[in-house]
């Protein structure tokens, strides 16, 4: 075995004759080169853990070639029929999941509310906040227990773990049985317990969980296994079973069969192909169709206390909303003080998270618990506690019945709550606090309301609303961060509408509508998405002729936002320190060559490799892939060594534990593996496979040899050492590899293949680690305009 | 000079023991090699003209790096100001346009309406006929005669070159100020001239052509130069503006600004970025506020005979339409018409086009004239013949209105048409064939109108319609297929709601939305669109709650299309000879290797290279990039030559016409170059540009020396000789390039690069004609099952 320490040479350099001088010189190269550190650890939902990269490349060796050519026709069919079954499957299974979830939470929420009510009613106060904050409390404390002790990768959103998986990351017991079940469970316990969460992060990763499970190609263990699964058992398939099972988690979520699809894809994935919008949509249209089937199901009254909404959760529509010119200045204040707040929301919440995970890495697993339960024992008192402020209202007259004395809808759930008022008065703080997150957010959704809400209520709540979201996200159950955001955009947006009412008089515009527009850009000025979350919010709401305004909206808090920081989803991937690749490299790379990234020594074999030597790396490094060189043993007239191509660790594992070597150096070809059936090789899921402990050799057979060149993947993606680590960046990122051979531009150096690159070598900041003068550049910042990383460069 | 014709050893491969035999023997390798026939021409409109590639890729080469290491901070705020800019106008041009395009063509029809109408009304049917056969022939004819002889590549919807151009296919003339004007007049001309024609896909070359023309970075024939617009010289920044411009076309078109941004994803781009998608958005928003703008100037009558219509072209909101099980057969049953009717129309119309294509070769640029003015004529005869064959029925009392004398909205273009008919009677057949084709539209999808059609109105109407939209989508005029599609969809759509009707009796659904419905599964049958037509239907008719049954119908009706053959513009690009790089290569490629792809023998130049040699190059070749190999002159210890990148033809040509050349084969460095400002070796727009006829240099110079070192790309994008063509063709597709270096697995050849892969070296049938025995696997066929090709080969 040999090792080629990818060396500079520092000497053979022609004199410096351009006027164009490298930033990075000789020296700091020279400095450089053997400072790679890389980091293998993630946060991932609650825990720390190791991670991989996912492979998406064909392996393309002459197994492989043998298997796909061997495929009948009937095979083929099997295949497609296999896939479309297994969305059909996702799109079934994530929509009664949902449909299951909300069931859940607006029954216990349900129960809770009818108790703590009846209490108030005979003037048991005390007792009724017991009752409320005790439910609360124990709701929660549930939640927080299944995340912490069952499945830890299930606290959190889910959205940052599942756009890692789908950038190519991959971490154990993300996408488990147990995260599933915990996620499902624990999302119920905290909506229901209360808490300023919504389910729509969650739904997200629950999607994904189930079309991961799914595509994990059946299990050994529990004899779940089928042949037709085999065609699954890639990386490929994986990605894209698990993309659509996130456009079904927000379809679900939202009731917004097309608003999933491109949330999926824009904001979630990383690798986008047509025939996948295809198939994504198919997925949302299922989940669609079983979300009504579902409702019409309810509408019959099997559903408990559960509300008879119909597909459209907030629907606002009606006739059409007049708007004029007056109106585009709030709608741009709108704008700007979303991206504000939106921004604020994300820096501040990454800082208590940052902060607190520092703190409970000390504390342990129930301090976690306890923080759980603090924030709904808070959030209780908060929400019980500060109605008593407001002062009791009188109804407004219903029309046609004057005589009437409740308030119209002045049941449980609905805009006119009486809490400690007297008959045919309403407290409106508690229509705010006093309620289910979605009617809160009806409530404040509703038109012909105007003058509903005080003002100072509505500042009240939105000051609570904003605080108790920055310190509920980042606690250990499962949380979405939709719910908060509409929340709080609504409130400030019915705020604004209330003033441009003091102001012009009666506007045309309603107090709702501009609810809506503020949703819209705190959703904005948090998330930064465009396109999908326009799309969701008509889904949501069914009132086209308001999107010129959304679009407006959108655009002006995504900038805003975008002047201060990066969007919140994006932002959790860095305090996880996911190793996340940019869809585009940052200016800096392209001071660097494909050479200079090189940080490990390269580790080759030769293309009949000794057993010995092969066990013996494969023990002593963790490296995934390995180059094979033809050194050419046979003393033909060729002289110099061959670069046949890259040779996977698992790959080798597989033919280790067969055994089938040979006694002399020679080429055994097909028929050495002719007894291997091309599963043997696919890759099996997350963290399976054949490890290295497995594999138990006597001496006599570490001396045989082993042929690798039908294992060998004859297509290896090649850069030049000369080429610019910025565009090796763009064809790792673009083409999804796990591994990219850096090749001489010479073949004076001896060798074919200098090293490779890896995920962590575009890490920027390991880069900026090892090449500290490009700090200088500092190009970063630059990100505060969006289109100049991607194609400034020219 | 060298040249190196790729030959491939065929004796020194080795023995094979491999059970896997390679399809392609060394014979046929042998024969394949020279075979490659590259054409270079492509149907652009009505005219045959010559195509280039586009270079998406970033040139690094010294200068490139000094220019951008020199830029400062405001020239970069600079140059997204100048990116947003322009997108701003985009949008506020397409919006101007497609209004305009609007009031001319609602105006000129009414003219000719009511005038033929008066004539009518005073029993002087003959006349009138004349007015209205004469004014449709005048104004298709003048359209003919712009496209024909000022801007014949303005022809046809225009689609299929925008697709073309966003794939990498540069085309002269395309996007031209000639092509503009000759579009928006065109259009006018034949919309308004009563073909069954619609302005949409015209409007999205005109999209197209705005942000091209935008994009060229200013003319300096027109004195138009300002300093900011260098940054906008490259290809890259182009595709996008262009993209831009699509969406934008879209989005004017059906007023539906986020199914704009969707159907440049879905249909028209070959890549896409995430803030790209920003940048369409915002463009789209422009154009919604533009239209929106206009529609309210319009409401003041401002705007003659145009309609009133709002931003929601066929509105058919209003209470939420109820279905049940019952409906899901005959949405499934439409589903499948639309698909086989869709493709019916894909494959007869692309047969007609390609018969009328050689007939009309050889009969020159009047019979084009005379083709357009013969389908004016017969649409003429038809929409004012037909009718006669309905019987006048009586109109329906209008409630509240008994004695009311006139059908309820008897004017000029609403549902109810006196034609022939006396007094409280109408003609449904002239409702809809004696109706500018918005208007018949809107009549087939009104809603609470079952029964106002005739069965056989229907079928007269769907038969003539679908007869006529295959006879004019191909004449020399601009037109869209949107109308065409929904009115036939809608068409049949009517009929299914007036069967189920007689066999349900009074179901619970519309025959208008049954209309809805028709006209999306022909869409989808013919477009094979989904996520976008989802959006844009949604956006056209403002009902959210058909959703579900707009999904279904679209999956369906895709499904059943994709069985049979491919999705109209897809088809037309096909007809059109263009090189169109689809997303995924055919499998067949897994079995030719990159090195099997060269087809042209390599033309390298030396680092320092004589210039009568690079002007004898330039002059005998056609290629527009070099490899440049470092051979070693100066005879150090080095004895390998190194590969330093590609030089391109263009920067050639620059370098040339400077004259700076050196007496000595020694290195200049920057120094040399150092008096060229990097816009000079800045792309130009199309066309443009220094040609090879402007280099005069004498024999003295020709002896001198060129150090090509500053202009070297050092980070051309390379594969190994072993490598697939499928995966060097992913390479080459994702990252969007114009040449790919084929590098040799191991340097006994001697040469450190084998030569480069082009986009006709990837076309699959150049690749099936110089290897033929792969036609046997005939794995082609297998696009019907849509996802096989792109990731079965796992």
């Amino acid at each position: 075995m040999d090792e080629n320490n990818g060396d500079i040479e520092t000497a053979e350099r022609p004199p410096q004759l351009d006027l164009y001088e490298p930033l990075i010189g000789d020296k700091e190269r020279a400095v450089a080169n053997g400072n790679g550190n890389t980091n293998h650890l993630a946060m991932i939902g609650a825990k720390v853990s190791p991670i991989e990269s996912l492979d998406y490349e064909l392996i393309e060796n002459d197994l492989f070639r043998q298997d796909w050519r061997s495929r009948k026709r009937v095979e083929i069919l099997q295949y497609v029929a296999v896939k479309w079954t297994f969305v059909f499957l996702v799109g079934v299974l994530t929509g009664l999941v949902a449909f299951g979830n909300n069931l859940a939470v607006e029954n216990i929420a349900g129960l809770k509310f009818v108790h703590s009510v009846n209490l108030m009613n005979s003037d048991r106060f005390v007792l009724a906040f017991l009752v409320y904050a005790g439910a609360n409390m124990l709701l929660v404390m549930l939640a927080a227990m299944l995340c912490v002790y069952i499945g830890p990768s299930a606290a959190g959103s889910g959205i940052p773990e599942v756009k890692a998986y789908l950038n190519g990351v991959d971490t154990p017991h993300v996408f488990s049985l147990n995260t599933l079940v915990v996620k499902i469970l624990g999302s119920i316990g905290s909506v229901a317990g209360g808490l300023i969460v919504g389910k729509e992060g969650p739904l997200v990763h629950v999607g994904a969980c189930i079309a991961s499970l799914l595509g994990q190609g059946g299990s050994v263990r529990y004899g779940m296994t089928w042949k037709w699964l085999r065609y699954l058992k890639n990386d490929r398939d994986r990605r894209d079973l698990v993309t659509c099972g996130a456009a079904a988690g927000v379809a679900a979520a939202f009731r917004a069969p097309v608003g999933g699809v491109l949330f999926a894809l824009e904001e979630v994935t990383s690798w986008w192909r047509g025939p996948l919008l295809w198939r994504a949509f198919f997925t949302t249209a299922v989940v669609a169709v079983i979300m009504r089937t579902g409702i019409v199901w309810c509408e019959h009254g099997h559903c408990g206390l559960s509300g008879e909404g119909g597909l459209i959760i907030f629907d606002i529509s009606g006739k059409p909303d007049n708007y004029g010119l007056q109106e585009l200045l709030p709608v741009a204040i709108l704008g700007v003080v979303g991206g504000v707040l939106g921004s604020l929301f994300n820096q501040t919440n990454g800082k208590i998270i940052m902060w607190s995970n520092g703190w409970l890495k000390k504390k342990g697993k129930f301090a976690k618990i306890a923080q759980a339960v603090i924030v709904a024992f808070i959030t209780s008192v908060c929400s019980f506690g500060l109605p008593w402020m407001a002062t009791c209202r009188p109804c407004p007259m219903t029309v046609g019945i004057p005589s009437e004395t409740k308030c119209p809808t002045y049941d449980l759930t609905r805009n006119f709550k009486s809490f400690h008022c007297p008959a045919n008065t309403y407290n409106d703080l508690a229509g705010l606090f006093f309620n289910t997150n979605d009617d809160t957010i009806r409530n404040l959704f509703s038109k012909g309301t105007n003058g509903e809400f005080e003002f100072s209520s509505l500042v009240i709540y939105l000051v609570t609303a904003y605080s108790l979201a920055l310190l509920t996200y980042g606690i250990a159950v499962p949380s979405g961060l939709f719910v908060p955001a509409i929340l709080c955009g609504a409130t400030y947006g019915r705020i604004m509408g209330m003033m441009m009412k003091q102001i012009y008089g009666t506007g045309p515009m309603d107090e709702g509508v501009y609810a809506l527009l503020g949703a819209a850009s705190f959703l904005g000025g948090s998330m930064r998405m465009t396109v999908s979350l326009c799309i969701i919010i008509l889904e949501l709401t069914n009132n086209l002729s308001l999107l010129p305004l959304i679009m407006l909206v959108l655009l002006i808090s995504k900038t805003v936002g975008d002047g201060f920081n990066d969007a919140v989803y994006h932002l959790h991937v860095k305090i996880k320190e996911i190793p996340f690749l940019e869809a585009h490299p940052l200016p800096f790379m392209s001071h660097l060559t494909a050479r200079d990234g090189i940080t490990r020594p390269l580790v080759w074999f030769s293309a009949i490799e000794r057993v010995g030597t092969i066990l013996d790396v494969l023990r002593s490094t963790k490296h995934n892939a390995f180059p094979v060189i033809d050194d050419n043993f046979d003393g033909q007239n060729d002289e110099c060594p061959v670069f046949c191509g890259l040779v996977l660790r698992s790959h080798l594992l597989v033919l280790l534990r067969k055994k089938q070597f040979t006694e002399r150096r020679e080429r055994g070809g097909l028929k050495q593996g002719g007894s291997f059936s091309s599963t043997e090789f696919a890759k099996p899921g997350s963290g399976k496979g054949v490890k290295i402990n497995d594999i138990d050799l006597d001496i006599a057979e570490e001396e045989m040899f082993l042929d690798l060149h039908p294992v060998t993947n004859t297509s290896p993606y090649t850069v030049l050492e000369t080429m610019s680590l910025a565009k090796a960046y763009t064809l790792f990122r673009q083409l999804g590899l796990r591994h990219l051979c850096v090749m001489p531009k010479s073949s004076s150096e001896g060798q074919p293949i200098l090293g490779l690159l890896t995920r962590h070598d575009f890490i920027p900041n390991s880069l900026l680690n090892r090449f500290p003068s490009l700090r200088q550049l500092n190009y970063q910042k630059v990100h505060a305009f969006p289109s100049f990383s991607s194609s400034s460069q020219p």
